[in-house]
């Protein structure tokens, strides 16, 4: 059994503002050492016969980019969306593509992972349950309270898994704190295994317009050589939603592996120190460029060329990028993307 | 009588680095409105027939910005020091160049005074004394327990002044607190009235070295129009010494007037933005450039360019100056002059 990838590349570039930009979103920057992260992503696979080359779904905008950055992935095919319709039509997009029992294997391309053996066994065990028809979801494992991210509930045991209980969407405070102490929940990292037929007829279900425009978007589409264009008009009529949305939320088959694999989706400046922190100095610092520092703890500082001087700050990140100085607290980095500068791009 | 003002322009640039440099130190900076701390300096004694036509003593580096900035302060003499050596032989230079019984008011050009009428009552209080053959020192009413300056702490009243009864240095957070729950404390401004013919003669008590340099280095020097440059072989063998502790902590004629003038050193980045604060918004912020802010509190954002955005900081300073990134908190601000960029210009 080969495990097919399918490697998402969409985001607006605005969490990790002014680095990422519209132009050049966070999947195509190097923020974790010497490789982008969609090069990172790519490399998970490579060198591996149990998958089979990936299937990558971009933005019109970003061709050039992956193209440059897809390297040695030889074989990798890649899908060009007209327009961002979210994870739903993407994910439908890539399963009428493949071979109807091709195991697919859903990879947001911005999430950073420490440990590969640690996602490729989870990822085998996905592709097990897959292949009897679940809509396998990874649950992550969680160590803080967060309430950025979804969860999944665990229920009980299934082939080497576990049924998924209930979905639950961004909780307040209180009741991410509760999920952590009672240790059934784990976050739900965005990350699938699916059998592309059974997808697909569980879409059929579920949104059937989806499913229909899809269709039709791939039947009317053009094959360029490894690059596949799918026919605009029927896939600018789906409406964008989610894959949670859309088949996960109502699906009777939906079953999780657990993943305790050193995930990150670099979701803001903060989530970025905290996964870079064995780069740091003792005082909690991680500087990337010119950088002077006194009395500082815990401070993410990083610049493409101007020198930046800071004193006596905690908890703080400061980014120079491209003529744009960002200054936040850990906990303001979350609100980048509503800067006025990071909306208007 | 007439007031002789001297202003000193000394300096180093280093306090509010990136904005002031040593090329371009505080003085010479419109940090307050339109006007520079010099000009706005010049135009306290302006269009006032109190006032004799200003001497300004200031180092080579810097006589082209004080020629431009000296406007219609016409009648100005310039005392060119061939290398800087505090204020004790600057103070002294002045007193030679002026007639024995001329009244001087030794004024810093880069404070910030903003009841210029005060000013003006406390200088004439002052020249009362200076003529009696008194060391008059301007007694800045202190508002907080500041640890960065020197206090006076008055002793009797005396010719609508005080006796000064002790100097006291730089003290520590408790001292300080001790100082102003007192009231029998003021800050030491730097602002000083000598009759110049009796300055003279303390120095030649308290200081004869400095004072038998002092005249060589007058009796060498060379007039040019409005400038006099100082013999720079007797003025450069001069021990670098404050006027506070060359003749101040000696003389037993040390006496004081009462200034509550609005008075501030401009000392550090916090200090101007206290300054400033009647041009904060209602979250105490203080903008100038492009400056984007939310969820800021008390923040001082200054850029002379590059886009600054801040999320989430309370009680902080970020200044961009010519390339140069700074960012402090108001505590961290007076650690600025360590920073490696600001030293080494």
């Amino acid at each position: 059994m080969q495990i097919y990838p399918v490697i998402l590349c969409g985001g607006r570039g605005t969490r990790l503002w002014p680095v990422s930009r519209k132009a050049v979103p966070k999947p195509f920057l190097p923020l974790m050492g010497e490789e982008t992260m969609f090069e990172q992503t790519l490399r998970r696979f490579a060198r591996d016969a149990r998958f089979a080359s990936p299937l990558v779904m971009a933005g019109a905008t970003h061709v050039d980019l992956i193209k440059a950055q897809l390297g040695d992935a030889q074989g990798a095919r890649l899908v060009v969306e007209p327009e961002a319709r979210n994870t739903g039509p993407a994910i439908a997009l890539a399963a009428a593509l493949l071979p109807e029992d091709a195991i697919m294997l859903i990879c947001p391309s911005d999430h950073h992972i420490a440990d590969s053996n640690a996602f490729r066994a989870a990822a085998f065990a996905a592709a097990q349950m897959a292949r009897q028809d679940y809509l396998v979801s990874f649950g992550i494992a969680a160590d803080r309270p967060e309430t950025g991210y979804g969860y999944l509930r665990r229920g009980e045991p299934l082939l080497g898994g576990f049924v998924v209980r209930e979905f639950i969407e961004k909780p307040d405070l209180a009741r991410a704190t509760a999920y952590l102490a009672s240790g059934e929940y784990s976050w739900n990292g965005g990350i699938f295994a699916f059998r592309a037929g059974h997808f697909l007829a569980e879409l059929a279900m579920h949104r059937p317009e989806m499913a229909r425009l899809v269709a039709e978007a791939v039947a009317d589409g053009v094959s360029e050589g490894a690059i596949f264009r799918p026919a605009p008009k029927p896939f600018s009529a789906i409406a964008s939603e989610s894959v949670d949305y859309a088949v996960m939320e109502n699906t009777m088959r939906a079953t999780m592996v657990l993943a305790d694999m050193g995930w990150s989706d670099i979701g803001s400046w903060a989530a970025l120190a905290d996964a870079l922190a064995d780069e740091a100095d003792e005082a909690g610092n991680i500087k990337s460029g010119q950088v002077d520092l006194i009395g500082c703890n815990r401070v993410l500082a990083i610049s493409d060329g101007p020198r930046i001087s800071a004193i006596d700050l905690e908890d703080v990140c400061i980014i120079v990028s491209d003529g744009e100085i960002l200054v936040t607290t850990r906990n303001g980095a979350q609100a980048v993307g509503k800067l006025p500068s990071a909306v208007c791009q």
